[in-house]
């Protein structure tokens, strides 16, 4: 059983947003019992990722991590056309995930109690970014 | 062909955890001879990383590279309600994996000579770490 | 539907390798119209990345990036019976992936405009690569 859907996420600057209902929903309807989920984002300067989600100081705490690991207008960088976020961006992808694979068991998702699935938006500049996700298993 | 089972890794503080035998043992039993099998971990502190398995040099320098670059108590983190190794551990758990995707070969797990398999604690405390195995494929 | 193959890439020193047209082909031979494409890296001192493909100054900016997060011949690292760039490989390795799994849509695979797959040498020598591309869906 086979089922792909893609959906788009409208950012609104730099940061992380919960797309977790979303897809769990996807996973419903899919009618899988036993099998996995696989998310991949359409880009390279956004990427997903599973983060701790009860406590909103984590994720701005990684941004902080973030910031100072793959700094804005690194004067080491030379990719800079879309200004200067734009390689560090590209770096945060990389150091973070393009697709994510989630194990469906009895039915449903199988996150742990405090997994949260995030687009995480690298650009300042809002952006309409692509997730497609696909679901496989039995029945 | 679907086998889905869950494990349970007791780590005794923050360090590498070897499960290749375990899941290796799962792929024979699953009777898959191509396929994939897939690990995930249920916790966004401990991660899953594939490692060379021959020096264990190698896991206590990526153990020295992780203090360095995400130390604990760095006064930048604002969530530290469990401890000054609370927010280092989510962002080395983004830093690794959360999920591994290996191929199955021949009924044999496709590792290269030199790639085990590992948790990766992070925190200091010992906790009881659950990992889902999903194996998939054709016999 | 499985199809599974493995090929190899001779790298010539640390870089990037364009693996993309390669493994698109894989896809059309497939005859899988919905599915996922998934790529593995045998090794733990090369690994996989997705990235910006149009200017070849991101893939060189990540490789400043890197150099400069996990520098050869780092003082704290003790494994270093291949040379300088041993550990710092492996480290490299970890930060980004051994595995990548991509949709399969239409019976194309789904990458974003701007994506393009890569194998990253991380050590400075010539290696034979192995990569094995398992590709599974519905036809």
């Amino acid at each position: 059983m086979w089922t792909q859907f893609k959906f788009d996420v409208s950012t609104r600057g730099r940061g992380t947003y919960d797309i977790t209902r979303e897809v769990e929903h996807g996973v419903g309807e899919s009618g899988v019992q036993t099998g996995l989920m696989h998310l991949f984002i359409h880009h390279t300067s956004a990427s997903l990722i599973l983060c701790e989600n009860a406590d909103p100081a984590v994720r701005s705490d990684l941004e902080s991590f973030m910031s100072r690991t793959a700094p804005d207008g690194d004067p080491m960088f030379r990719h800079d056309q879309e200004g200067t976020d734009d390689m560090p961006a590209h770096v945060r992808s990389i150091l973070t995930e393009s697709s994510l694979t989630i194990p469906i068991t009895n039915a449903r998702l199988g996150l742990g109690i405090w997994q949260g699935i995030y687009v995480y938006e690298h650009r300042h500049a809002p952006y309409q970014r692509s997730v497609t996700v696909t679901i496989q298993g039995e029945g």
